[in-house]
């Protein structure tokens, strides 16, 4: 069993978080969902999703696998130090880490994707230009480098926890969960038909 | 603006919620997410998630979307009679109805869906044998008739969304929203790859 430490802030996008969560929660033997914020209390994500969320500094799970989500709060996160020193902290100590969309962008600001392939979200892939000391890799739905996953935007975040779960788990555990939930997965890490539609 | 009415109950099933929320939430000068319950207050998913909601004997909005997604807890909430008279009441104020999965079972016993055309999610199919005075579309992505949207399984929520904002707003919206959450967006309702895969 590993705890799926999900970190929040205001302005996170509602979906970089649920459709991995969605994944993660249907082996509730393998994987315990929890949502942690700096603040505790009450996040809510762009789209006025408010989570019930506790204070990272209570954290206590000792095997986990560390989620970061992007978003449009994202922007304003990176410029806290204090986030970006406990994400640094509770990456040190993460069994795996995974990243949707702009939450690989924060991760970058810890100093652990440098030197790494990573990936991010396609229109905000600019941004990327900021953390020159990552390998960043356009045309992918989603990067394993070791043990950190990066996806590209949003729903490409249910695709790569769905290959996360392949990794972990085999592929047909994999295949079992996208039939549960209806989803029609793109199991092709290299497949992004996203990478070409923006700048 | 329509209010997007979600109504929540323990063990509702996340990504049935957080699919359409996303699409929705992306157009805020259109429409605009709220999260109701029966107790207000927290309410938690089946895969863990926390949301906090509101009362629904509280609820003012005049002009609204019902939006009722599916989830285990469902077996539960369809032999509490308060909850289906609840529902029988917003759902005989609402504009429009989507529902997610077994959401569509709920609303069938508001007496609402006799004599139209819904669908509902493919692992539970059976389920809909208790509703004989609906003409149940086993093989469907989702069904639209009238004002009621109802959609398979859990991601299939996502493709009805869009496919609802394609009604309201036209085609190009939908894709451009489906681009933005970079989410291969399955816009005919009738290609059902899941129908045949469950008994």
């Amino acid at each position: 069993m590993r705890d799926i430490i999900t970190i929040l802030y205001n302005g996170f996008e509602t979906l970089d978080v649920f459709g991995p969560i969605e994944v993660f929660g249907r082996l509730p033997e393998q994987f315990n969902p929890l949502f942690y914020s700096m603040a505790g209390g009450i996040i809510t994500s762009t789209q006025k999703v408010p989570v019930m969320t506790q204070l990272v500094s209570e954290l206590k799970s000792s095997r986990y696998i560390l989620f970061i989500p992007g978003g449009i709060g994202a922007k304003e996160e990176i410029n806290r130090g204090e986030f970006i020193a406990a994400l640094r902290s509770l990456a040190g100590n993460a069994e795996f880490i995974i990243t949707v969309c702009t939450g690989s962008i924060l991760l970058s600001r810890t100093g652990l994707l440098d030197g790494r392939r990573a990936t991010s979200n396609k229109m905000a892939f600019a941004w990327t230009r900021t953390a020159p000391s990552v390998t960043w890799i356009k045309k992918a739905r989603w990067v394993k480098d070791g043990t950190i996953y990066t996806s590209s935007g949003v729903s490409a975040g249910t695709d790569m926890a769905l290959g996360f779960i392949a990794d972990q788990l085999g592929n047909a555990i994999a295949q079992q969960v996208s039939r549960e939930i209806e989803y029609t997965w793109n199991e092709n890490p290299g497949l992004d038909p996203f990478a070409e539609l923006y700048p």
